[in-house]
Formats: C-alpha cells, sequence, structure tokens
C-alpha cells in the first residue's frame, strides 16, 4: 500500500506557526495543507504528562481562536486548511473523552459552518488507544468505531485516526538477564542488565510493566524490586512483584515495551543502547545492532590543544 | 597528571558481586581490589530517585553483613577489601547527612577493628555535593572539609570522595531558539527548539533551571511556561517564568544543565541529539557534532525479504 499523500497535513498549533508556514509556502511557490489542532479542553483520564487535550496545556488553538482564523482564513493565500485535528492524550481506556471532544468539535464544526460557510475534508481524532499492562480495560476498535461513526456519518468528512501505542505496544517485550539477586533489608532486588535508560517509563510515568521469565517455571514464589544497573534509586522496571526464583544468568521479559521503549531509551551511565530484534513466526532478524562503546563517542571530537593531555 | 591507578577499585554492592568478582579474579589469574559499598541508612534529604543511602534502597551492602564479609574475607582469596564505599545521595546540599552516614561508619570501623582486626586504607565518601539552581544553599567545599577532617585524621585512611554534578553542573548551558510564542487560555508558552529528550531533569525529577536570555533585555516582563516541541504534556523545562518579551528566533540559555543534561539526552521523537560546544576564553569548539537524521537510523537494518515493500 502506497503512502496517501494527499492526506499529509501539517497539524497547526498556533497562529503564529499558520503564519509561519504560510511565509515559507509563498516562498517555496508550494501551497501548503494544514489542519488546525483545536484544543477540546477534554480531560482524558490519563497520566498528567500524556494528557494533551486541556486548556492548560501546550497544544491546540482555544476555540474561540479557531473561530477567529477560520472567520480570516483567506488572508493566509498559500494555505488551505483542510480540516480540523484534535489530540486528547496518550493511553487512553475510556471512549467518554473522545465522545466529549467530539460532541465539542461537532458544535463548532457547525458554527464554523454558519459563521464562516467553512466545511472541512478531514478531521484528525487524535488521542492514542489504550492497552493493557496490568488491569486496564480499554475500549475495542469496534466500540470506538460505534461511537464514532454517528458523529460523522454523512457529513463528507474524511476521518483521520492516530491508534499510537495500541498498534506496537504489546507487540515488543525488553529481555533482561539476571545479573544478581540481592536482599535488602526487608526487601529483596533482582537486578538485572537492563535500565532507566533502556525502558524510561516505570521512572518517568510510574508505569506498570508485567515481568515474566523466558522459560516457565513452577517454583515458588518471591517478592522482589526489579531493578537496573544505573546509579540511581529512580532506576527500576518494576515493584514488589511476586516471581519464582530466578537465578543468575536467567532471563525475564519487561512486558508491552513495544511503545515508548526503544524510542525514548538514552546513553545515561554511558550505557550503549539494546540491540532490537525482530520476531516472525519462528525467524529472527537483527533490526539495530547493539551499541558499543566506540558508538558513544562517534560524534566527538578533542579540541587540537587539548589533544595528548 | 595521571591516573591514579592504585585507587581504582571495584566497588562492591553485594556479597554475590564479591564472589563473582573473586571467581573472575581466579580465572584471569590477576587479584582484584575493591572497597565494599555499604548501605548507611541514611536521609540525604534529596529527590527521592537520588537517595542512594537508604535501607530501603537497592544500593550498598547493610552493616551487619559487612561485618560478615569482613569477618570470612580470607575466603575470597584472589580479592583485596581496600577499604568501604558509601554513597548517599547526589545534589546533597546538608552537611548534616554525611556527618551521619561518617559517625555510623566510624562506629562501623571500630567494630571491624575489634571483632576482625581489620583496618582500611580507603573510605570512599560518595554522595553528591548540590550545586546552585534556584535559591538552594550547598555547603562549600571548606566546611565540608571541615567537618570531615576531625573523624579522619590521623587514622591512616586516605579518603576519596565523589563531587559529582559540582565539578560539572554549572559549566554547562543549553541554548535553545524560540520558535513561537503563543498564547494559551490563562497561559503563555514560549515554544523552543530543544525538550525533554534534550533535558530532561524538569520532566523527570521536576527540577528547576534558571532561563536567561542570551542578550539582556530591558523590556517588560510577562509570565511564561518555557515548552519543547516534543509530544507530550511532560515536555516542559521551565514553568511560570517571568521573562522579558523574546521574539521568534532568539535565544535563551536554560543555566544548570552541565550535568545530566546531555548525558540523560535521547532521540525521542525522532529528535537528533544536540551539538557540544566547548567555550574557553574567548575561542570555541564543537567537541560533539549535531546529530543528523541518517545517524538516527545508522545501526538500523531491514531483513531481506522485506526491502522494497
Amino acid at each position: 500500500m502506497g503512502l496517501r499523500q494527499d492526506i499529509l497535513l501539517f497539524n497547526v498549533e498556533s497562529e503564529e506557526e499558520l503564519e509561519r508556514i504560510n511565509t515559507l509556502a509563498k516562498k517555496h511557490r508550494k501551497p501548503a495543507r494544514v489542519a488546525l489542532r483545536i484544543n477540546p479542553d477534554v480531560e482524558a483520564h490519563t497520566h498528567k504528562f500524556i494528557t494533551t487535550g486541556k486548556k492548560e496545556n501546550k497544544f491546540g488553538i482555544p476555540y474561540p481562536e479557531v473561530k477567529k482564523i477560520i472567520a480570516r482564513r483567506k488572508n493566509y493565500s498559500k494555505v488551505e486548511i483542510m480540516g480540523l485535528h484534535l489530540h486528547i492524550g496518550s493511553q487512553i481506556t475510556e471512549l467518554a473523552p473522545y465522545r466529549e471532544a467530539l460532541e465539542k468539535t461537532m458544535h463548532l464544526l457547525k458554527e464554523l459552518e454558519t459563521e464562516s460557510n467553512y466545511h472541512p475534508q478531514y478531521l484528525d481524532l487524535g488521542g492514542g488507544m489504550g492497552i493493557i499492562y496490568q488491569n486496564e480495560e480499554p475500549f475495542t476498535p469496534h466500540e470506538f468505531a460505534e461511537m464514532v461513526t454517528p458523529y460523522i456519518a454523512n457529513k463528507g468528512i474524511t476521518l483521520i485516526l492516530e491508534p499510537g501505542r495500541s498498534i506496537v505496544g504489546n507487540s515488543g517485550i525488553l529481555v533482561c538477564k539476571v545479573i544478581y539477586r540481592k536482599k535488602g533489608v526487608g526487601k529483596n532486588f533482582l537486578i538485572v542488565d537492563a535500565g532507566m535508560n533502556d525502558l524510561l517509563r516505570p521512572a518517568l510515568y510510574g508505569s506498570y510493566h508485567q515481568i515474566l521469565p523466558l522459560q516457565e517455571k513452577k517454583n515458588s514464589q518471591e517478592v522482589y524490586d526489579v531493578v537496573g544497573p544505573v546509579c540511581e534509586t529512580g532506576d527500576f522496571l518494576a515493584k514488589e512483584r511476586a516471581l519464582p526464583s530466578l537465578k543468575e544468568g536467567e532471563f525475564i521479559a519487561v512486558m508491552g515495551a513495544g511503545a515508548y521503549g526503544f524510542s525514548m531509551s538514552s546513553n545515561y551511565n554511558s550505557r550503549p543502547r539494546a540491540a532490537e530484534v525482530l520476531i516472525e513466526e519462528d525467524k529472527f532478524y537483527l533490526i539495530r545492532r547493539r551499541e558499543t562503546y566506540p558508538d558513544l563517542i562517534r560524534l566527538e571530537a578533542i579540541p587540537p590543544h587539548l589533544q595528548g593531555e
């Protein structure tokens, strides 16, 4: 399937950005197609860092501003405003925030039609669909479709969606090796060779990731904090997990690492980033080789007068 | 100044690690020099992620364990336990936690001497010394020395310190360009070209970094959230800061970015990492070139049967 070039739009966050794009379009003599990202002021009930559609967030244009921009859209002669975009957050498990955002958007569209004779060709209903990390009960794609369809059916609008992590989140795991088991005071630690630099979500969002031994084990369970070798207490992958007894050198899988896993990874503590491996049926392919120490300093240069010191 | 090879020690976190090092030392027929990292159970009054010396932290060996290990140290024939190491946290601004840790350590040392006739050659008093980001009032190196000296003077112990960010934290700034000024609802945003992928501390620790315009400005101030172009609300560098009016294309400096800045940076949102520039007197040297998009995918490989799709 080829890329649908016709739905490639700049989602514009502010009138300043619209002006910038219009200026660049003029300069390059190439009309630009955009959507206005509106701020629906909706609470998506997700982590505060990934709620993106509330009025106090940096994202999107408030409704009154959208109306003003659409009213004077002819001023932006090199820009075609193809539709509206909204995005209410990430890892959303309830339909209600989408419904609320849609209600508001449909109301706005009616006003834009009445006041400015504006009819959008596209509506990009963003907001990433939630997945199961622990005990979430996200809506299904079918339920989503049933909710959305009545709003946009027969309105001549093409819907664009941004399913986000639901495409890849649960298709990736982070495999780590047990380095040590360690008894602390009143706590057991499973020290593994992956850390917060490989998977930042637990430290940054307090996220839960399921931990499974790579080989099924029937032995009795103990409660562990699963931690990495990085030099801070924020370096944990899981807290207080009942796990079967695991020996040094055995492997665990940190589940749900396919989204916001490698993409947020860093070289913190001078740790080369992990390899990425694609599994297809019974075959595997190295699709990103493991970083090496030379990779870490490859872009560095010592000024001539400091060399050899 | 050459590297003091004689004080290169493995700081050992657990008896399991000591065993591992002993085994490897045997295998390579090369004795290993170590220090035992003890857990002093001290509250360093810093961010919970960078408190490292409390008993519930993953770091260090509890005192009773240390005593047992020292008592049977002859069992580890290929390892020489040169001393003790402790580390109570990072960005510590008070002397009291160091003093408490020292009191406990000196007490432990007396017991080790009496019970096991053990006398360490080195004491590594770790815990990073705090710097001024906002209105911290960290102790001075002189005050630190005055506090520590009475404990270790005339005891035949060489002190090792880990001053941490106090060496480099305030010697680095993150320079960003203003992309847009944006009026939100009840909030002004200064959108700049650096984000949480470049400086994670505000998102991860809620850290404060001072923001200064690169060129001094006398005009009236407005209150802004300084945010980056990354796709989440956690992408902020500063909140509610009074700043002079800044135009698009002008530069700001995020101060105190010399420690835990570039070292924690990532390619999140497919953002190439920043260039690093050394300033010396009136000269500058590019010491790490800016990453490019080809750099981001340099280590990736498409499996043969998926190529050309």
